[in-house]
């Protein structure tokens, strides 16, 4: 029986319905539609439904769902914007979706410090509308607008990582709720720190198994100087992908490195109404200053060149680059909609990035035999690729199609010392893929969760059967 | 009763002793000479001996040692090369201190993927030194030439820690033999992954009390094209610690920026011969491009003369360079032996950079009143900075002075919402401290302690009382 198998809604214990009605108030519902909201999740997985949604406004509420949670054993899955793409917020065996939504005060802006203290329904663009005036920006730009909280508990990544990492590396701590209803600070706010074991780095990548995270604290970026976009095509996969291997060997720190194949490509034209050549593509933006931005600009150019790059176009200017940019940003939607009202599947797989070439072309060559039309796009400067499949949902077989391309790339990708996962995470659709790739460490991680959440409340049945 | 008085050693069970003769032959010594040197520390803690050392030359020595202190009761302490600050490889408890300094071979060096794969006991500039004529480099540098695999552990730093992180940064992956004798692998290669709780974060750090690391995967990054070295000098702590912070905010990436008070520049005038201006000196090193590097050189040039500081100078060439940071680079020693024949106890506190000067002046008067001698010295672009006391081994009153002004430093680094320690790790040192820092979350690193090392076997009486 696979986890997907399992999705039944249960009851409510009386008693604790009680305890939330008279807590919570309105703030928390059992209605259809909003079970049924925090339910979904943008990919292709099955819905599971909660048997109530809370929308918690303070740490304060969140100590009292879990404490209520433990006392009755009543699973509890924390939920924030519902932008990841396995599944990591469905509530497989009900119980209570916790919307940590209304959680979105920005506490404070150390300026100074390049650091920002936050509730963790802040979204990443309402964080960087704040940030604007100060100068500052947070990095981590997995493309939805996810929440900070939801972003940590995935280990999120997305365009900018090349530069600024992952959200293993901009988040300096944490608070969280544990199991015992304990608010927990895993660190202070020094960059770094020797003291004791990296609890912040234990649950960044939880996916909410482990406690509910109630305060984020992030490391901020100066807004830099200058900010230059460029857009180059190639006939080829492996003369794109070998031409951002060669500009990091020649250390220039690409501030994003993206790749959209030829369907991508087509896929956004159509969608966006655009008219670029449809080839593999790739996308960059340089941060720095006036003379930096511009010595790197002309490396890449000469470097794409020497590679089969053709049509190299670039721009410092705000409007410009977004005209440059437009093509990736949309990709997304673009791919998943090939065809009209289909549904997406998502995959992310990441490699060593002297691997990536091999990886994506053989990924390619299974994707053009496939029936199901499929795009690839990638943050090529870290070896990470999405397959984004437009899948009919009336028709079952492809979703088994889709199901059978996934595990051969996951394969492909374990076989070249590559992950499962770059930056989606296990979530329901990786939990194979996941023993597959670290095999005995998935005994330790199982033993690390049956400590911390004993009674198995948070988030069951995501990464790993607790057993 | 503190850490410190439970100094004892017990003899190995007949039976583990029989099993290592027979394993080990003669990489297994129960010499007072080998076990004294294994029972030392750099610093002023208390020695403790072993009751036997083993020279572990693979993994397969390790998963045996490992499985036999298991069955036996028998505590074990992993050993590098011996330069921890915080006593964190003295065998506390007696047992076996299991040396990984021959298992000292570099496995696989990628180039195209910026990364190493390496024994534990290889040395830093036995790595650097390998990977020189590939036009690589291992940044992280704590002064001392640690073993790679005691550097994990402790999550070490230093002085190239603000542009290229510390070893949480470095570290891709691990192979760990857990107390149940099993080795896994926290990590694949690639640079990036979602895959699972972050094994690799929970080893890096925890001081070989969750297990004995075997194996480690290392970023690396490409030799820069230029590396250019400036000194300045300043009449002021907050002016040389102000000029660091606005580089920072203008975006410079700084590759090392170092601050060594007036006292530590005396003292390695005196101890290397250098008649450099005995006032608070910052030290830089500036990695890029030729024209980068220019820009970044001017830049900070200018903000040094906003904040007073004078004699600004600086070289590309390799021997200039070595001459400008050779004050920098003997400056721990030359501490240490501000008084002939002391001990050294050095202290490490990390800040928000933000509160730095504040912190570092605050420290500096507490020294002045002090009646032994002290030198500050710190990587000023993280807001970490040391204390070295010079201490007279033959006088117990300053041992106890040390301890009242590290006490008064730390409960400083805390208010400013620090850490206890940037670098060197809790140790036996810093114990008290942890708990002040972090609270609760002691009580969930001791339930993964218990979970992951039932028999408490691992460096007992280290971090924590695992209780």
């Amino acid at each position: 029986m696979s986890a997907l198998d399992v999705i039944s809604a249960r009851d409510l214990p009386a008693q604790a319905r009680v305890a939330l009605d008279e807590h919570f108030g309105d703030r928390v519902s059992y209605s259809e539609a909003i079970r049924s909201q925090h339910g979904q999740s943008e990919a292709h997985h099955a819905a599971a439904l909660p048997d109530a949604v809370v929308f918690a406004e303070n740490s304060e509420d969140v100590v009292f769902v879990v404490r209520l949670c433990s006392a009755h054993d009543v699973k509890l899955t924390a939920y924030g914007a519902g932008t990841s793409m396995e599944g990591n917020a469905i509530p497989l065996y009900g119980g209570i979706s916790l919307d940590m939504s209304r959680m979105n005060r920005i506490l404070a802006v150390n300026a100074e410090d390049f650091d920002v203290v936050a509730e963790p329904g802040v979204t990443r663009n309402a964080l960087n509308n704040h940030l604007r005036d100060q100068g500052l920006f947070f990095p981590v730009d997995p493309g939805a607008d996810a929440t900070i909280g939801g972003m940590a508990s995935t280990r999120a990544s997305g365009t900018n990582a090349v530069r600024y990492g992952t959200m293993r590396e901009a988040v300096l701590g944490l608070r969280v709720v544990t199991a015992d209803g304990r608010e927990i600070r895993t660190a202070r706010r020094a960059r770094k720190s020797a003291a004791g074991y990296d609890l912040t780095h234990l649950f960044v990548g939880a996916e909410g198994t482990l406690g509910i995270i109630t305060e984020v604290t992030l490391r901020l970026h100066p807004i830099p100087e200058v900010i230059s976009s460029a857009i180059c095509s190639f006939e080829t996969l492996e003369g794109a992908a070998a031409t951002v291997i060669q500009a990091i060997q020649c250390g220039i720190p690409l501030a994003r490195a993206e790749i959209l194949d030829d369907v991508a490509m087509g896929a956004v034209n159509r969608w966006a109404k655009l008219d670029y050549p449809e080839k593999t593509t790739l996308f960059f933006e340089f941060h720095g200053s006036q003379t930096a931005v511009a010595e790197q600009v002309a490396t890449v150019k000469e470097l794409a060149g020497g590679n089969g790059g053709g049509g190299f176009q670039w721009s410092n200017l705000p409007e410009e680059r977004a005209r440059l940019w437009k093509a990736r940003h949309e990709a997304y939607y673009a791919a998943v909609n090939l065809r009209p009202g289909a549904v997406g599947w998502s995959t992310d797989v990441c490699v060593p990035i002297s691997r990536l070439p091999e990886c994506i072309a053989d990924t390619k060559r299974d994707l053009e035999a496939a029936s199901i039309p499929a795009a690839i796009l990638g943050h090529v400067g870290d070896g990470n690729f999405h397959v984004i499949f437009s899948l009919d949902p009336a028709a079952p077989h492809e979703m088994a199609e889709a199901g059978d391309i996934n595990a051969r790339l996951i394969a492909r990708a374990l076989a070249m010392d590559g992950t499962c996962t770059g930056e989606h995470g296990v979530g329901l659709g990786k939990q194979d893929a996941l023993v597959d790739e670290l095999g005995d460490s998935v005994d330790v991680m199982r033993q690390i969760k049956r400590t911390l959440d004993p009674r198995g409340i948070f988030n069951p049945g995501k990464i790993f059967v607790a057993g």
